[in-house]
């Protein structure tokens, strides 16, 4: 970096400004913050009793729902909470909903990973992989013919930067795609096409935000309206989906196959009968954390930090009220 | 189809013309045939009884090499050979290459196919999917950060129809790639560049045609000028490999990963110790084959017979020095 183009300080928060960590491990790099602020870090215990002095808040602890259960009612709250994740539901309550305080997220972190992430599952199961891998542990020949993903459908489900990327990305597999969101508009079909275009798609694949609107939107009724070829993708959140009911799809054959990387509760216990369901894929809420990916978080952070001490507009500022940022 | 476009018979052959079928189970679908041709059918131990009497040859048995074992070297034999397969290294012997016998092959049926499943492999590898694959097994929930593949580095050797096809889609998935082939031209590499670009790669693609050039060209020197984290992939043919090398290569974490889907010897059989590699995926020469893939083979060999019928040049003709289609 050229110290002439990037010259004296960086913005410092006003004397006394108390930045809050709601930590994880590995703790994030905040080096550049030293002197600028005064950091403290809590944990699930202890965050209550710290928040009302805080005058900011990084969630960096992002599969903790302790902020939810530790948001003060009324009184001192931090005026800025970030969470190093795409989703809020894990934070988010009434209080802070209604309150005045900003809250904003890693929007834009995991959008290529995750896009990736589908299109290797897409690819996995159209070649067959997991039965490829059974038999070469069990040293068998067996050829089979496999799919060809170029020319199949897809219906996307969320139309947030995830979404989006994942269309692009099996766009670029030839795969014909169709995006489904909250607000019908150009490229982007409402809620009132979901039945329709889930029931002739190839691959569902869901990234919607957990809402009131979109909890269990993944019923049985819905797998059921599905084609017996179709496949399912969940990289949203778990509770978007009713995994008993996905369970009993794939025993039934209602449809051919599944993937979850996120799940009701997390981690999954070794006693969870997910694990063994015939046909479905468990990968443990991996399918946007690329190597590196924790320092991207850090980053991004930092550079919302010097807009937050400039006294400059957020970027990533979710619509509380609805559970995630307003798209464009 | 409309009968007033293809109004009335296609081409036949003069009488007395034979089509010999090097048979495999399943049987082509050559009913169009009927009327047009005498067929005849032959097995690997009554081909080089039945080859000189036949005027064209179909080698629907494309695993087996009963053709270069039955060659006649002199005297009657059939004017075209048809195989079923883009390589002709399973058929071709001197005998053939010096004979005016014309050569074609099966020439864009598996280009799209191998690109997918080049695709489904390096997304496999860079998202960990084996490992996933073992933990689900035992039940065990273990988050790892995996690789992103936009920005990585392909080289691709093999500048037929095939090798572009992956080029295209590694492409499409934001890989920046390299393809090396025979001759040196705009878009393509030549031999000299081969080491400089193996070297550097993230991915390492072999999709070039058997010859005695290219014969155990991946070997213990090349795995070994490669990046410890480079991947290589084979999907052309297994001698090209030489596998003994390639399981040291993994075995001292030269290279940090590999897949096969060719192999020296085929079927691979329970005992062989390539199935244990660590870090090598066996798949049973599959990478083309989608489902449907006989039906197009067939409709290609019958456009194929039409041109031969009406004496017109066929497409698809091997150069059979080279030992495979020159390229556009």
């Amino acid at each position: 970096m050229n110290a002439r183009m990037f010259p004296t300080s960086s913005p410092s928060s006003p004397p006394g400004t108390t930045l809050l960590v709601l930590d994880a491990d590995p703790l994030p790099r905040l080096g550049r913050l030293t002197g600028r602020v005064r950091v403290e870090h809590a944990d699930a215990s202890t965050l209550a009793e710290k928040l009302p002095s805080a005058d900011a808040l990084l969630v960096w602890d992002f599969a903790s729902d302790a902020v939810r259960r530790a948001w003060p009612g009324e009184g001192p709250r931090p005026r800025w909470v970030h969470t190093a994740s795409a989703g809020v539901d894990h934070l988010m309550c009434p209080e802070l909903a209604a309150s005045d305080t900003v809250v904003t997220n890693a929007r834009g972190v995991f959008d290529q990973p995750i896009a990736e992430y589908v299109a290797a599952l897409v690819l996995a199961m159209a070649k067959d992989l997991p039965r490829t891998w059974d038999l070469q542990r069990d040293r068998e020949w067996r050829h089979r013919a496999s799919q060809r993903v170029a020319g199949t459908r897809a219906c996307v489900v969320g139309s947030g930067p995830i979404g989006r990327a994942i269309v692009r990305t099996l766009k670029a597999l030839d795969i014909t795609t169709a995006l489904v969101g909250r607000t019908p508009r150009t490229g982007i079909h409402g809620p009132a096409e979901l039945d329709r275009l889930t029931a002739r798609a190839d691959w569902v694949v869901c990234a919607a935000p957990l809402t009131e609107e979109t909890r269990g939107m993944f019923d049985a009724r819905r797998f059921g309206t599905m084609q017996p070829s179709a496949r399912f993708i969940n990289v949203g959140r778990g509770q978007l989906v009713v995994e008993r009911a996905l369970a009993e799809a794939l025993s039934k054959r209602w449809i051919a196959g599944a993937a979850l990387d996120v799940f009701e509760h997390e981690p999954l216990g070794p006693d969870s009968p997910l694990w063994q369901v015939p046909g479905l894929i468990v990968s443990p809420h991996m399918s946007g954390d690329t190597i590196g990916w924790r320092d991207e978080l850090g980053t991004q952070f930092l550079e919302l930090y010097d807009l937050w001490a400039a006294g400059k507009p957020l970027r990533n500022v979710v619509d509380k009220k609805r559970g995630y940022v307003p798209g464009h």
